[in-house]
């Protein structure tokens, strides 16, 4: 830790004062708490030292934290949107999903995966009815070494047309979500909806955080997925569009420039892969080739 | 930011992340918050990379915070409590009353602070029939260059034989507090009671933690004080007791060597410094002389 133009005494101050609040956690019995818990110390400590906090923006963060703290309830987590908004949710997922050779990476969950969606057979519709522009997606399941993973389960879910996942309304449908299982072959195919931006819920005090720093709300369009096969890490992540205008300040920091894929605007009369009658309108086509990393 | 037995893959990936979110911060106009935002960042980041953080874990300080914040309210502030027993409030206090020649060294504020505690006169006395040992408290308060400071204002409170403050009763008692003037040496006295430990409030989030760390809430014994003068930093700090068990494990890091005083136990025919009847009991004496910085 250097911090400048303190004098000595003072720096030895500090460094004495960290090292007794280190030293408290000694007697913890659970080594990985004791570890977890000195280095919070040590790393907090940094901050405050650093930018020579002062009492009055120590008071304002205690403030903040309370108005957290009575914003959540079974509803509403604002402690995972300060989390997210401040990259915390994504650092957990890059640290948790190290890079493996050519496996598909990792973003964060999100709040709105219900289990138990229903099952489709590949190639069937996930939209449930939700309002939006229909988008065939296709793609294969393999492992590092190509390999295709047959049976590997893909769960999908993601909001509609007016940035909304089934869970958001009152009248418990269920609707842009699903779950489908890779052919022999490793390969899998899904009617869904081309996705839409949607802004992170922000009439709480991280929205006005979000306000008082310059920073949009909104989370870049995306498709979630979820895909599990034997022996397999456990891959949770998105798939992006390219041309996206958010892609550069998604709120929550989960693009990577791997998960962007294009997704082709097709017109109304352009036969679609499986004949499905689109009823004139525009649909729209992409690619995500799944690699899962070893277990 | 060093991590050990990570890929340089991994590891680019992860810088790249705190670059992306520090950069999201680059709009605010308030250039420090800006910068106290952007330092955040890169210290919580440094913790999670830090100690691998596991999803669980993060999922479980997600869960702490959340009962932290639900166990705030108007009359208990858990964030507070946190941030004492993390050392961060005492640090907080170390960085904005920096190290300043001879000048007395702060310490923690703490929450039973009241403004408007009755006028009493040198020699008078604060404990307001408070139960407990009575204590006669003599100095001086001078500048750096050992000048008298004639009619600093000296703020002074203290817990009961219980550990109670008079603010942790219901019925609105005015007791162990007061304040008082230098006279023009600097001099002043006053009559307390012998400091005595009592807990932080232990029966929350907090408290769980210090239990799971092999901690105790317990605070070493001490009387705390508030020094104004024209001029002069303002001094909030404590004195402690000398020879008391509880020194090396204050719960909230507030003793400082130099904040450690010898409170004198005095039989009970012993005369006091006024003449003052005790009752044939036994009493204590100590002295504090302070130093305050300049402004
Ligand atoms: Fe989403
Ligand atoms: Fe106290």
């Amino acid at each position: 830790m250097s911090t400048t133009n303190i004098s000595d005494d003072q720096s030895k101050r500090e460094e004495e004062l960290v090292h007794a609040v280190i030293a408290s956690f000694e007697k913890t019995s659970n080594p990985r708490l004791r570890e977890v818990m000195q280095k919070l110390v040590q790393h907090l400590h940094n901050f405050v030292r650093d930018v020579r906090l002062g009492e009055s923006e120590w008071g304002s963060m205690i403030d903040f934290l309370t108005a957290v703290g009575h914003m959540t309830d079974e509803r509403r987590q604002e402690f995972i949107l300060l989390s997210d908004v401040l990259g915390i949710s994504m650092q957990t997922v890059a640290v948790n999903n190290e890079a493996s050779g050519s496996a598909t990476e990792a973003t964060v969950f999100g709040p709105f995966f219900v289990k138990n969606a229903p099952p489709i057979k590949i190639g069937g519709d996930i939209t449930g009815g939700a309002p939006g522009q229909l988008c065939w997606v296709e793609g294969t399941v393999r492992d590092t070494q190509g390999n295709p993973i047959g049976g590997a389960r893909i769960e999908v879910w993601e909001a509609d047309d007016d940035g909304l996942y089934d869970v958001q309304y009152a009248d418990g449908r269920v609707a842009g979500r699903a779950h489908l299982y890779a052919d022999p072959k490793g390969k899998y195919s899904f009617w869904g909806l081309t996705p839409t931006p949607y802004p992170i819920p922000h009439d709480g005090p991280v929205g006005m955080l979000l306000e008082a720093t310059g920073r949009s709300p909104m989370r870049a369009a995306h498709l979630h997925f979820m895909v599990t096969a034997l022996h397999k890490r456990k891959l949770i992540t998105h798939i992006f569009v390219a041309g996206d205008d958010l892609l550069i300040s998604d709120s929550v920091f989960g693009v990577k420039e791997s998960l962007i894929k294009h997704f082709d605007i097709q017109r109304g009369d352009t036969p679609t892969p499986d004949g499905r009658d689109v009823g004139g309108l525009p649909w729209s086509r992409t690619r995500f080739d799944i690699v899962l990393a070893p277990a």
